[in-house]
């Protein structure tokens, strides 16, 4: 990538990230009154519901926080950094056995509390990564209370379909809890080692059971085993979700200067790529099926704005890690696609869910999952990458 | 309509019912081996899974018994009719007290119990209709004790979103059993005064709750006394839902001579289709915001295929009971985009899924909701509407 390709990005990337989305976030999401973030807005910001989702809380206090520890403190990105940490700590996790609500009312009393225990580890790293923003340690301690409840409860919670019939392991967990604990060692390095031991325990469990270079797939289903489970659900792949797991992957891969696990992990990417990528409209397909047949999900071949996301970030931290320029061709491919179809020019930020077309299929800027995350996110680790490549090109 | 298309329509209707969908589902989803349906099938008839749905098992057990009870019986439908309903009554209804599974494996052992009853109320349907069909009256002491399971369970599973903070009621449960009622009453004559009263609670319930002639509008979730919840949810409006209640309500309007009822039915079907008919391409959208808002479901305005089996269902009848010329008008224009989009001419039986513009999103022919059931259905109770139209204009 040329210097001034790098410099453009940058300034680029800035723009877009503290003037357009932070600041719809900001505006529209931050609940001045009641503290925490509002999720479920629409098009111009308005919400189409004031409840508020448990995942987006502890998510966007690590963003809030990011944005100050990577970019330096702002004081308006504080106070919502503060706002959602003390939503996610003091009402989020308030469950029973301290556990993380999916989903509460405006002022925070519980909703939904799912046998999921996804909501726990992003209020983790919420908590986490404001403890180093803050200077406060009490969220550090918070974080890792989170991380106990998940550790007490994780296996313990019902299983959704019947587990002495049908036992099942899932990619979510293990994939999630690999950047979780990345997240958690650099916000309490004493401990660095024993995330360290963690993390690697899940990378041995996702080349164990999920990872299959015989099929060219990270299966998102498996059997206890690793072998194949009945149905679309076994079969389903998820090319977004495979392709963040393959930059949790290089990341640590670069950490630890583990070139088998890099190479391991960009050939997740390139499957993941090669398969997901609509050659007829471009933009990834949200569902596959691993034999080629129609996936189960109605809205297979519609265009999610994350999985975009994540690809953007995989290919610029793989061609960061590898130099192959391959990659740096993926990265421009992702950036514009995304930029062409999925920013709301008229009221800022991105829509979410286009039709396979590229029209836009829902106008909606947030909901329990579309929140104040993988968009800031991307934008971060990319210009943490874009700064590395300028600084290796001079 | 005229003598000459209503003769035309019937033998259409009976060449797509007994040539077409039927075979499909004889060919493709009875199970010769196991017994019951397989109901999970791609565009070909092959199983994308063979788990089974708890649903379909009562529901196809309704259609193949239907098809007996008003075609004429024969062979083959009498034998898958009996295979779905002895599946139904030895496998599905085999949950803790009675209660109905969601879903099955192929063997018939347990693999999902949901906390909603509609398993058990599909199951009643199609038990009660085979009794009717077969002449064996154990079949409708199974559908009996299947009710018996809805009305002891009924109110005590658990809700899920927070009942002390934010009861609400759906419109599923009243609109659904308003039919379950009508179809155990033709098969229990005996005690039709009792069946009766059970539907005029029901149909009471509707309108004190989810009808809102101000809103012009049939509501999916209110509060416990009829008024709004919160956001997207509290404004959710269902066309195709609406429009199926609608002719729930107007046939037994019919029935019981009730003008004031078939009066309010038609309207319901009147707004449905006013809000729901997309004005651009044709078809009715699955979901909208009452107040004109975006709704919450990223797939809004997919065109499924079972409200316009339950449109053209509705605005028969609304015709046949009517005589105004604007409900056969409706009808053909739903006939017509219905048999231009949904048959799959190359394989047989319908698609489920277009996108917006009609072009088709996925191409299952069954999962655990689109199963033997709308389709049949409509096309047999077009049917028995077009022989009324004949022999009034005879």
């Amino acid at each position: 990538m040329t210097k001034t390709r790098i410099a453009e990005l940058k300034d680029f990337y800035l723009r877009e990230l503290t003037g357009d989305v932070i600041p719809f976030w900001l505006t529209h999401g931050i609940d001045r009154e009641r503290g925490g973030l509002l999720d479920f807005l629409d098009r111009e910001g308005r919400p189409l519901s004031t409840d508020k989702g448990g995942w987006a809380q502890g998510r966007a206090a690590w963003v809030f926080s990011a944005l100050c520890n990577r970019l330096g403190p702002r004081e308006e990105w504080m106070a919502a950094a503060k706002s959602c940490a003390d939503f996610t700590r003091d009402k989020v996790l308030a469950g029973p056995g301290g556990r993380a609500y999916f989903e509460l009312d405006r002022e925070g009393r519980p909703l939904v509390l799912r046998r999921y225990l996804f909501a726990e580890a992003f209020a983790a790293i919420g908590l986490a990564e404001h403890s180093v923003a803050s200077g406060d340690p009490s969220y550090l301690e918070a974080a890792k209370r989170a991380l106990a409840v998940y550790d007490r409860f994780r296996g313990t919670l019902p299983a959704k379909i019947e587990p002495t019939l049908r036992p099942m392991r899932g990619h979510s967990d293990t994939m999630l809890m690999i950047n979780v604990f990345q997240i958690l060692r650099d916000a309490d390095p004493g401990n660095a080692d024993s995330y360290t031991r963690r993390i690697e325990e899940r990378i041995a469990e996702l080349f164990r059971y999920f990872v299959k270079p015989e099929l060219k797939a990270l299966l998102e289903t498996v059997a206890p085993d690793g072998g194949m489970t009945e149905g679309c659900e076994g079969r389903c792949l998820n090319p977004g979700h495979a392709i963040e797991t393959s930059w949790f992957l290089m990341a640590e891969a670069r950490r630890s200067g583990d070139e088998g696990l890099l190479g391991k992990a960009v050939e997740i990417l390139d499957w993941s790529l090669s398969r997901g990528w609509d050659q007829e409209y471009g933009g990834l397909f949200s569902f596959l099926d691993v034999e080629g047949r129609q996936p189960a999900q109605i809205e297979w071949d519609m265009k999610y704005w994350w999985p975009h996301c994540e690809a953007a970030v995989a290919c610029l931290m793989a061609y960061a890690a590898t130099g192959d320029r391959k990659w740096e061709r993926w990265f421009e491919t992702i950036h514009d696609y995304s930029f062409r179809h999925f920013p709301d020019r008229v009221n800022g930020e991105w829509f979410g869910y286009l039709r396979r077309d590229g029209s836009v299929a829902n106008t909606v800027k947030g909901n329990h999952y579309k929140v104040c995350f993988h968009i800031p996110r991307f934008m971060l680790i990319v210009l943490g990458l874009l700064d590395e490549l300028r600084e290796a090109a001079e």
